[in-house]
């Protein structure tokens, strides 16, 4: 029996908007060997993260073409390896921007597998030679301990980008500890933002501040949870009024400085996007407020596992628009959300990649 | 009885190297009257900072003219406030860059007195509509609170610069809690980075690394508590090598991404110094590998009397430099630090200002 090729929605060069050439191509490729600890998974909901963009284009100047994103993604098992026990076929399980991890190391025991030095991403990473494709195809192979079960009251569509969006919010609330008693904003309330908000309200934080330069989103981050908003249009308060500070969305024009003193002394400015330009960071306030600047990324599996309980207890939901699975949809949602029009995450919908 | 007039050397205007007319001048005046609370140190030694000549060009843009620097300095107390009860006159004191704070607010409370928002610092500060003037004036008055005891096999002018340079390399190894088991680096061996040496030394920490852009400094580093020397001219090594990284000395050309490579995932980058430019961060490197960024700002009464405790048990010393206390002495002083000349730390030994 031949091998079946899979196929999926691939850039073959950079990305760019107004040239049609550029984008998105259907590509089908004959998919490396299962391994014995890997598992195959029928895709049925992915999400069009922003990190696709950045990627798609190579604004991170990291890109190998060509490439097939989609590191936000649920389906159902269609193949097991030999050595994999804990999932069976038809198993419903989500995938994060993280496939493999070596499981030995200092990392990988100590909950950080995220940080292995052996770890492979999802897609625009190599595993055995092979670049990986994720999840705009119709099939994806990765190591079972990276597919995570979805709880059953979370659907393919609103599950797919808990798992980037999702857990990339999540993971430093667990990190640093921030709930009862801690108060947060969140700036900017996009794709991570509406849910760093959830995050907020789920956590039992004393007081969630939405901060974003939309004044229209005044009314529904009450409905994400917050309990106050600024509107960055009317300016900032000249005083910290916050623990914790997320930073969902920042640019050229983002005055750090600014940010920085919303926070409390001894208090976190957490970095949640990643700006293709350095951030301009004025030392003084770093040292004389005793602030930390921290990033994260991603989550481990433990913190995946941890992440979606907690999402399936205090319904935490990603907003979601669903798109077609076509190649012309899929391309259109690109082109979406690089015009900044989703509202909150684009989902592909839907098997096959066709 | 006519009030003394106190003398100090002071700016009238943003100093400048090349224009003699800019530089410091004698200058008498008349003091507030000695609060309850505060004690009058008559000045024997006081430190040149790097910080002096930020605030003396104005470089940081928030001087006050006419400034009198010197917030490291040591003296015998020559006059107490009535209701001063753990301090006598003649007692040996040192003064940090704070010299009040309420001593009721919750950060005075919970021993970061240096953050309080009513702090007053040392000199370019404001105390009851009065500026506040530094160490280079004969006579200073404080809040007692803020006059530490000096430990006896400390001289006063080595004691001089650990009340600024070594509180401030000294409280972030408090904080973070790094010792046994941790490994450092430190980027930048000066008047900062000779320290933080000492007390990665004194610390116990199992690895200590110095880097520096001068390869003269090979040998000495070992003398100061070094397991291992980096040369910046010969390049840095491409892994991580450390848990916490000190950057004493940073400037435009520094490659924030090469320095946060050298921190393990998970570590932290201490900012030391305050470069007068914001500083730009990859904000990649932050994010794909755990890393926080992190501020301190000199330390609380506590740390101080801590800090002094350690420098006295371990032989922590700044290795100084005395200059005698004459106007043009001093002014020497801050050219030969402005050109980079010092090694590591210059003195003003000495009592009186004429």
């Amino acid at each position: 029996m031949a091998a079946e090729n899979f196929v999926g929605y691939a850039a073959f060069e950079p990305y760019q908007r107004d040239k049609p050439e550029t984008h998105l191509q259907q590509h089908s490729f004959q998919p490396r060997a299962l391994d014995e600890d890997e598992v195959e998974i029928t895709v049925s909901a992915c999400g069009i993260c922003g990190s696709d963009i950045h990627q798609l284009t190579n604004g991170w100047k990291r890109a190998t073409y060509p490439i097939i994103p989609g590191h936000e993604f649920i389906g159902r098992i269609s193949a097991v390896g030999k050595a994999v026990t804990h999932l069976e076929l038809n198993d419903r399980v989500g995938v994060s921007p993280v496939c493999r991890s070596c499981g030995s190391c200092e990392l990988c025991k100590s909950n950080r597998s995220q940080y292995c030095s052996q770890k492979v991403t999802t897609y625009n990473g190599n595993y055995k030679g092979f670049q990986t494709f994720g999840g705009y195809t119709n099939k994806v192979r990765v190591q079972a301990t990276w597919a995570i079960k979805i709880p059953d009251n979370i659907s393919d569509e609103e599950g797919a980008p808990l798992l980037c969006a999702g857990i990339t919010t999540y993971t430093p609330f667990k990190m640093l500890n921030i709930g009862p008693g801690k108060s947060i904003g969140v700036v900017g309330i996009g794709g991570l933002g509406h849910l760093a908000l959830q995050w907020g309200r789920a956590k039992k934080c004393d007081k969630v501040v939405a901060i974003s330069s939309s004044k229209s989103k005044a009314e529904e981050v009450k409905m994400l949870g917050a309990n106050e908003f600024i509107s960055l249009q009317e300016g900032l308060p000249s005083r910290s009024i916050v623990d914790v500070l997320f930073v969902c969305g920042s640019g050229p024009s983002t005055s750090w400085g600014d940010l920085m003193s919303l926070v409390h002394i001894g208090g976190h400015v957490v970095l949640l996007d990643i700006p293709e330009q350095p951030i301009a960071i004025p030392p003084a306030a770093l040292v004389q407020r005793q602030l930390s600047i921290v990033g994260t990324y991603v989550g481990s599996n433990d913190d995946l596992h941890d992440m979606l309980q907690l999402a399936s207890e205090a319904n935490v939901r990603p907003w979601i628009q669903k798109i077609g699975n076509s190649l012309e949809q899929v391309n259109q949602g690109v082109l979406d959300l690089m015009a900044g029009k989703a509202h909150y995450r684009l989902v592909i919908s839907g098997e096959g990649r066709a």
